[in-house]
């Protein structure tokens, strides 16, 4: 008979911290699933609205956070792997009277009473010819880990929220031209960053609106982006080395259909007074759910919503 | 005419200095109005679940708070004022095309676009007679900040939550003997420090079940807490010079009465998701909404939700 545990966290970004702490200090005999700590934050370069620390990195963070986590006496980590499954587990060997879920990773199988599904989101691409051909030769998703590779280059960012805006600013110290290339007709993200980005505008930053990816050219690396002005429905090039793509994230949640309910764009539906999803003994937060903003502080309080509700599920039925 | 701003948040606990951060962050043109910074744990000895920070006081995470909101150039300080009502202005010299919002203090009146209020909670108090007599002559609310006055006497700690635990860890170092004294037949707060209080139990801590205060005894000070042995029905006397009340809190939102609707514990009531009230332009989180669990984190998580929903509703109608 496996191990069963009281409560299984899948990710450790800043959600999954939470859950694990709050967990812990609440004395469950906890597993933390993750491939790493930080989460999506984890690249990048200055986080300023992370609630009372002016400044830190992301790597900063991710370092706390993993701290924290590992400063708890009854969480158990498991790094370096992938949830590849969740399902019911059939066996009939434990005492609990709820059901027992079973956690399948690359590596091993887990069981356990609750399970708090913190595994955030992902980058969105450009679903573009080229695009995986050209993929770190030129083509990069994270601007803060990647910017310092384009020195005295021309980058395009790609996106149009907090995310690419941050992107441009990766780029102002090292790129030589900045084209922002946006769908619409507006940035979307902090006017603060927004008002940085439009100090910089006609010097070295340069702003596109209306325009659509359309294709990575290059040879042994990136030479340019094809896009489309949809407001004269010309094909235009950028002629750029570095193309930033930041057009937002998708749910971490493969893993979870047919396991909860999922919502149009695949994020899971939850209560968000108590963290709850459509299945019993399973609670989530974060970028995985179908929540309204995706930002670090959030994720950990509704992280911290879920697992006191799963905390009184499991001791409830135990 | 009156300068109209476009957010005031009411408050400076985490919830407000989350919703100011944000604020100033988007660049409106934000008011805060509260007492002090940080909340009700400002008065915590000691707080562990701070996520990131392995340990900070309560006064630590004040001033951390405090530090974060005055870095935002968008956002003005009304510091030592305190909420008396807030109303729909009837004035039409404003173009705004949805309502106004009178905020009105102690010491002036404001008038917003927006509303952002997480104005918290307070203390509960027993009730009984002698209490408020003996306030600050041996009956405290702030176990941390009180707890060295108590050296070598015997003390009483009222409640069952995580605050009456916190406060028996606090009395440890310093009081002779300890009581706790709850009415149910359990602790309600994380496992970690009940265990702690465990330890201790029959040395230096009597943990009395069933027990509800009727009367605080004293002369000049206090000298003892009458409390009735629902089990038996007698009434006995614990003879301690100190009371520490942690019984819980109420949510500051006498000014909200009539404005928003409110629950039947006189908490606003929010959609979790978005942090909207009942009221046009007027958005709350933390300890005064209709909130399963007072966490700091929580507060910020959600303020921070209210702040960004109350950021577009302010954009979309200037």
């Amino acid at each position: 008979m496996n191990h069963l545990y009281d409560l299984i966290i899948i990710g450790g970004g800043p959600g999954g911290a939470a859950a694990a702490v709050y967990s812990g200090r609440k004395k469950l005999d906890t597993l933390v699933i993750t491939e790493s700590f930080g989460g999506q934050s984890f690249n990048s370069g200055d986080i300023e609205n992370w609630i009372g620390t002016l400044h830190l990195s992301g790597f900063e963070l991710a370092q706390k956070l993993e701290e924290h986590v590992k400063a708890q006496e009854d969480v158990t980590v498991q790094q370096g792997e992938l949830v590849t499954s969740v399902r019911q587990s059939s066996s009939e060997d434990y005492s609990f009277t709820n059901p027992i879920w079973e956690v399948e990773t690359n590596k091993a199988t887990y069981h356990t009473k609750g399970l708090v599904v913190t595994s955030g989101g992902r980058r969105k691409k450009l679903e573009v010819p080229g695009e995986d051909e050209f993929a770190g030769r030129g083509v990069v998703y994270c601007s803060t880990c990647d910017a310092p590779l384009f020195r005295d280059k021309d980058v395009v960012v790609v996106g149009s929220g907090n995310a690419a805006m941050e992107g441009v600013i990766d780029a102002l110290p090292y790129a030589k031209k900045i084209f922002m290339l946006i769908r619409g007709d507006h940035m979307k993200g902090d006017d603060a960053t927004k008002e940085k980005i439009l100090e910089h505008e006609g010097e070295k930053i340069t702003i596109i609106y209306h325009g659509e990816s359309k294709q990575v050219l290059g040879e042994t690396v990136v030479t340019g982006l094809e896009y489309l002005d949809k407001q004269t429905s010309e094909t235009k090039t950028l002629e750029v080395q570095g193309i930033f793509v930041e057009i937002g994230s998708l749910p971490n949640s493969e893993f979870m259909k047919g396991v909860v309910d999922l919502n149009e764009r695949d994020q899971i539906i939850i209560d968000h007074r108590s963290g709850k999803t459509s299945a019993s003994g399973i609670f989530a937060a974060g970028a995985v759910v179908d929540q309204l903003y995706d930002q670090n502080n959030i994720s950990v309080g509704d992280a911290i919503k879920a697992t006191l509700t799963a905390y009184n599920y499991v001791v409830h039925f135990k």
